[in-house]
């Protein structure tokens, strides 16, 4: 079954063929290019109260989106890549914090571990 | 219809509020994490070459294979919490890039123009 | 006059020279490194309330220090490579901003202006 | 004696003072500020091979500066607004760096240590 990743990784690995782009979408490259652009969604957040993050006003809410689709498309062509399917790698994360963060044991508190593991 | 990343939504809002740990995931804070996590990402690539990224040892791959399982899944979280949905935002950026970078004139060049865009 | 970066970048590139890992100290290379390092600082604040940084307890707060020494030791490395001095680097940009910035126009509001600029 | 780090510290306090900005400077919004900018510094890298790198064309190496401004801006002001003195964070580590990897033990090798460590 293709899924919406695997149809956006092709997207992705023909726009970077169609411009001869390949040469560049190294590991390390397109890890660097992700970085960038969360930095850039950091950004959108950095001044803003927990209130304010909450209730975001349209213009900021339209460039957080474009910003989450920019980190989304070269997290997905990086995992194209790399051969590394993004959810299988994410639930086996997952699975893992469900076995290390007892429910009851770590319940209201994120002092006692980081939420989602890291 | 259900797809994957609408699954992984969902575990990542049941592990959260089976914890009470939803207190903590605002957008601003999941922000961060996301960052920390591609912090780690981009670490496992900072001393390695073009060469050596393209054929990474055993050790090496499972660890970038567990930090991109992070990555997603603070990535799905916080699109999660904003309500975006991370695939159609990827698309619309992708139908920008096809229509900014016309395909002949940026052939094989990542100087006149940053691959997928900024 | 040596100043204390000066000394620092001294005492970094004979770090380096000794342990011949001049080759590894490109640009790229000590910048993924000081993104990663910075990835290791933000994920300290990740889930703390501005209450909690305010004060820190004295764990958090010795675990910051170390990150704030490793983001210093890269950048003055990442500076000497390239041969820019960050100090009058910063200063260019405090220049640029105290006219970008009229202290009237944007007195409490980090809406209108980013403080210290982009 | 007033070192050149605490002028600039000084200067960055004034600066926010005189905008009424202080109450966005907390730690935590430091950081991610902080986070913004080296994502901007790392994405001036992004596509430069390591050949690229060494020379910088003048316009990137503009950039670069900027960027390299920006972060050591947003860097003083986290460590003012702390209380720790960058340069004896950096100190502390590279004495911590001096004892763990052994010159003769590590050299020409990434592999088996981050240079400068982590």
């Amino acid at each position: 079954m293709t899924t919406e990743l695997d149809r956006l990784a092709v997207r992705l690995r023909e726009f970077a063929r169609a411009r001869d782009w390949e040469q560049f979408h190294t590991p390390k490259n397109l890890a660097m290019a992700l970085a960038g652009e969360v930095g850039e969604l950091v950004a959108e957040f950095q001044w803003l109260t927990s209130d304010e993050c909450a209730d975001l006003s349209p213009e900021i809410r339209a460039r957080v989106r474009s910003e989450l689709g920019d980190v989304t498309a070269y997290l997905v062509r990086l995992a194209d890549v790399l051969g590394v399917d993004l959810v299988e790698a994410a639930d086996a994360k997952l699975d893992e914090n469900d076995r290390r963060y007892d429910a009851e044991l770590y319940r209201g508190s994120a002092r006692k571990a980081p939420p989602l593991g890291s």
